[in-house]
């Protein structure tokens, strides 16, 4: 249980810090409104970039600030787990931050599904433009019909057809699938369904251009479109790619898709916690400078307490954290499902009060686009449900639990 | 402490149950998606409203469910605060339906303004077509730059000119303000801060079209722009008005502002319990149809016991709405500040959190436009800082009680 | 949904405040330190009743306070549930005043019992001396060895042989146990596990002097050994009475004691909602007159919000209260089961929170036996378990919700 | 942030829990029914220990399981307070275990001053016996008459006269005073009230058998005596003790309580942790072992949500208050506010919830004598007031929050 942050995550951080004050928080504003004002969910087609994107990333990547997130020293920048902790809670500070150091979901969770699962053929097509940030990529498991919350639930078929596979199935809130560099689909979906319940499920990379695969809407989340990712419902009409484009074979999806959720939901945390100290600085900045009743609004009833409340619960979400991280890093994602599960339910929750508090303390203001915190809420109420909803997480823990002590 | 509805106001409810069965509740979608489809922040000046509203309005004057707020015989239809709670609530299980029977805010509190402290001339010139619908109007009182939850913190100026009077200041969050029929502002601000800070306040009327008003832009609410009539802000620069459109003279504003937010706080509630009703019933349907781990989610985990505290919060929320209802109707507003402070923070609260765990149970489908959860929830968030935020009113609350025991 | 008081409520309550006033406060202090220092759970063979309770009770029959509980005009005051609910709440301001009033429990639901559905005998023999406060009784339904909470788990048995029925079974938390006047136990078993679950049951009644009947042990509660009445294990070994005790004849049981239940828990919530009421009073009185930090506590810090807050949960927990006692009245128990469990659940835990807030702010005396928040607070914690816990009703809500929505 | 247990501390922790294995957990029961049986608050001074209690104390030396929280090689086992955390939270799960390794409140908390503060005479005349458990102590500080959660209130007067010094005042909630082997107070009070505010107070050392020393009462706390030790009120009227029991001289003693509290206020919390892993262990013991509604307890409702809830809470608690103990080992009380503040307001809070809950799940059981889950409770709602109010904490830290972003 050694949380000491390494000489090397130190340097990354500093770094990184540097950067965000240099690049990132002074365009924050502007590019908040840019998304707002030239983007809606009807002319999606037509989503763009903010202009000086490109340029950012161009800038983390001779900053040596890109890939953070994969734990390779020559693919990524050789950070474990914990290492990376602070530097995605550093990038949290700031909405969607992390797209500027190619760090953003759903892009990392399928590059490490590539990475760890590809074939040499599949790393070379996709994990390559990915990791250079010339394509973006989405992750299709939810789907509109059925509570996929429980994964065995899942309708989409995935069938063997000769040489090929065909796909049948719908898929919504589909992440990024509106991104004008959108190119590839990882798609789960059931192959077998006389299998065991866990051998039932297949993963299959669909290029977003092959025929059948139909983008019938983007979908907003709590009223906003989130461009120019996006969340969107595709539609898979007898889908047909080669057989190569399977990871891992058929049979192997659910337990691709249980890796791929543990260090990914870690980073969604980490993100959480960085944003919710956020909202904390806002809401004390704000609280100190604005006077009602004689009073600034730190000295008025409860505020006072309210941070401390928020101070408390930011720390500990935190350290829960880097204990899950550590855990990872140390014992692998298998025997660490209570931690992960636990700041899975944790830390979104610690942001959406947090969030909460502060558009409080910011009046009118903290509902506006003129702060990042309903951006900061929506983020947090949204992973409540993504990557399993509090509830699923909450029934991992305690089955883990009565094993303990019930036979 | 006599709540049970009166014949007339069982009358109405039953009309307006079956009006809202008939005609509301099969066009909710459509209206929604409207909205977002053929409006968005950037290009308010064409906001429209829905092409089929108008008729909805000419369906409900018919139905004699026409401005059911108004406790008027001849005016509204003579319904006591306590007779209209129920319809209010009716109106409230649909987002926005209140508009269709012309009992929506802001319109609402400004057509009381008129009706019991407007001249005859402002009543004929603004109460009217208010009252038939044909103009919509806007309330301006809270201010960028000062914590208005203090409204003695008020900096816009209305000063005496002659026959005229001069109006500089700022106002956001105006209500109501990207309405294609908004022709009226109701402008709270200061004549004479050398005065007792409760007698400093006036309040006139002025046209839209006036010179020197500009519409600086309109705000997204928690990402949401509330077409078509939205919150926005608006400038105003020696606007210049005659003396005869002051509301009771100089000095008069702030009795009147606290006597409008009486009532109009109530309708607000009552909107909240009926948002909070039907998102329980989504709740619960939802949890009956969809399975997960071979159970419908009703029968998972702590679902129906959250259920069952949905019911009683809804119910304890209806019950101290009657009851301040009552004692309004009874007492006067002025012997009922514990009772409307009390509710204006429950029932804000109710909604919001039955909301969440609704939209917990839809899954993602509660973060989308197909179920009205996140509209509902927004009203909530908004409406616990609209009309003075939960801390202010817990704050007259308390000193309350004070006065009880404390000397 | 007419909650206002009866003019004969009114005057009861105005002569109960006087008695409470004159006779009750000024002894309440000295009460708590007799049972306090006179008894302990080791020696309660020996517990005694204060000796000034026996002329509180002759001036509370000389003041015709007396049997208010029972709506009926001769044994009672005829004052409907509605009628007594301001009386409860007063008489729970002052812990176990009831007791002065013969209006405890389990005396009270055990009359009620009697009262209602048993023989002329039964009434003579043992509701005539209850009445007059000659003799006290005890309630025994809960047993040690299985989850009571579901009454079909009841064990112990009641089997007819000839003329008499034979009892053996073990029951705990049986209130009233170690009272010295105490002569009767009303005990719930099962008779024929063959019939259909809610026909199994038998209710009979058992004077405590019959061989067979062992006191085990009385039990602390919460550490409180609550003399003269108590709280204790009982247990019957053979025990034999004749058939005529048994009430309604065998196979009622189960109705009965639902039957039982309903007023009893609406007296149980309103002493809570009366002295959680007293609680609060308490609270500001300290915090009007601690300094702290150069203050008084109701200036600092969040203090004065929950004051607030403790106000508005306190006044929504007693209008769903009356509601629940109105519905009993004009609809009976059966109509108004969610809102029997909705109180049920609301007022023991609204006391449980308010009690806590009191005694944090009352610092280490609100933990000491020289105010009555720990005796508030433990009433609350064990009712949340007494009556069925918390659980049981929300389940029974959500079983009724369920019923409106899903087939 | 390095929190993994030295090799030291998984040597001790291995070793004490076979102790508590074979020596603590089997009498748990009896030492429990003994001070409830044996003791009541009326004959205080007839109060034993339990005839085994001494024998376990030799056991315990024997072992090497003595003073485990002293941070010193030879007076102690020199072991760091993170390194002690583990043992104390082991110790924590029997309520009042700690006794028997002679790590009790109030007696750590004094040895610790008198080791860090004490003259070689205090420390040979009162340290040593207090090592070797001979006598016990108490610590005098709270006052009945002043809000002594702010140290500044305090009017207690330690007035020097010529070599001696004088003693006036009244205490109370001095745990330990019943205890009897209770030889020595340490008191604090105030010398010279013109000196600035930190500088006022003495702490002096006053064997209890010196006149003027009046024990007036033994408290309750919440209801309970808490035998052997108990906690009282004591009175100081013109008591005469000569200079040389002053710790550091006059002026000194607001800087000593203050040094005290940081790792006490660890040690309490660690206990905590312990007393709520047990509670939970509990729960989830009962939940599987009891029948309702045809079920275990633990698949109905929401009580499986309710473990999980609590097992995030307790990690969440204990990795706080492991930061808190590595902060304080490396960068010393004075740096670590935040952080013992937080696990102040968290622990006790943590402990309160789980242990009601898992009363709960206990049903009456649950408020019995016959599971530590009331001692638990109590224990936890105690330390909410004692070493300083959640208030007072929460205070603290929001004060160090804005001076990070407000000047």
């Amino acid at each position: 249980m050694n949380f000491s942050p390494s000489q090397k995550s130190k340097d990354y951080l500093s770094r990184l810090r540097k950067f965000m004050d240099q690049h990132v928080y002074p365009i924050e504003h502007e590019f908040t409104q840019y998304y707002k004002q030239h983007n809606s969910s009807g002319n999606w087609k037509e989503w763009t970039e903010h202009p000086k994107l490109e340029r950012l990333k161009e800038l983390a990547k001779e900053a040596g600030l890109w890939n953070l997130f994969l734990p390779d020293n020559e693919l990524g920048q050789g950070l474990s787990v914990l290492d990376y902790a602070p530097l995605a809670e550093e990038m949290g500070r700031v909405y969607n931050a992390a797209e500027i150091f190619n760090c953003n979901a759903p892009d990392t969770g399928n590059m490490e599904v590539l990475y760890h699962f590809g074939s040499d053929d599949q790393k070379k097509e996709w994990l390559r433009p990915l990791l250079e940030g010339k394509i973006k990529s989405v992750f299709c498991m939810t789907e509109p019909d059925v509570a996929s919350s429980d994964a065995t639930n899942i309708e989409t078929s995935i069938i063997e057809d000769g040489d090929d596979i065909i796909i049948n199935g719908k898929k919504w809130w589909s992440t990024g699938l509106g991104h004008p560099m959108a190119k590839l689909a990882i798609v789960l979906g059931k192959t077998d369904t006389s299998k065991e319940k866990h051998k039932q499920h297949s993963m299959v990379l669909v290029p977003l251009d092959t025929p059948g695969v139909e983008i019938k809407r983007m979908q907003n989340t709590f009223g906003v479109y989130d461009a120019p990712a996006g969340h969107g419902e595709v539609h898979f009409t007898n889908v047909r790619v080669p057989k190569k484009n399977l990871i891992m074979g058929v049979g192997a999806g659910f337990a691709i898709a249980q890796g791929r959720l543990g260090p990914g939901r870690i980073h969604h945390c980490m993100r959480c916690i960085g944003a919710a100290e956020r909202a904390l600085q806002l809401a004390i900045i704000r609280s100190g400078t604005r006077q009602a009743f004689g009073k600034p609004l730190a000295k008025l009833g409860g505020n006072s307490e309210q941070f401390a409340k928020a101070r408390i619960a930011i720390d500990q979400a935190r350290l829960l954290t880097h204990y899950a991280a550590w855990k990872i890093d140390e014992h692998g994602v298998k025997n660490s499902m209570t931690e992960i599960s636990a700041i899975k339910v944790v830390a979104p929750n610690v942001l959406q009060e947090v969030s909460d508090m502060a558009m409080q303390i910011h009046g009118g203001a903290g509902l506006s686009d003129d702060f990042p915190l309903i951006n900061f809420f929506i983020q947090a109420r949204a992973l409540r449900l993504a990557d399993g909803p509090d509830e699923v997480h909450l029934r991992m823990i305690s089955r883990l639990e009565f094993k303990k002590y019930l036979s």
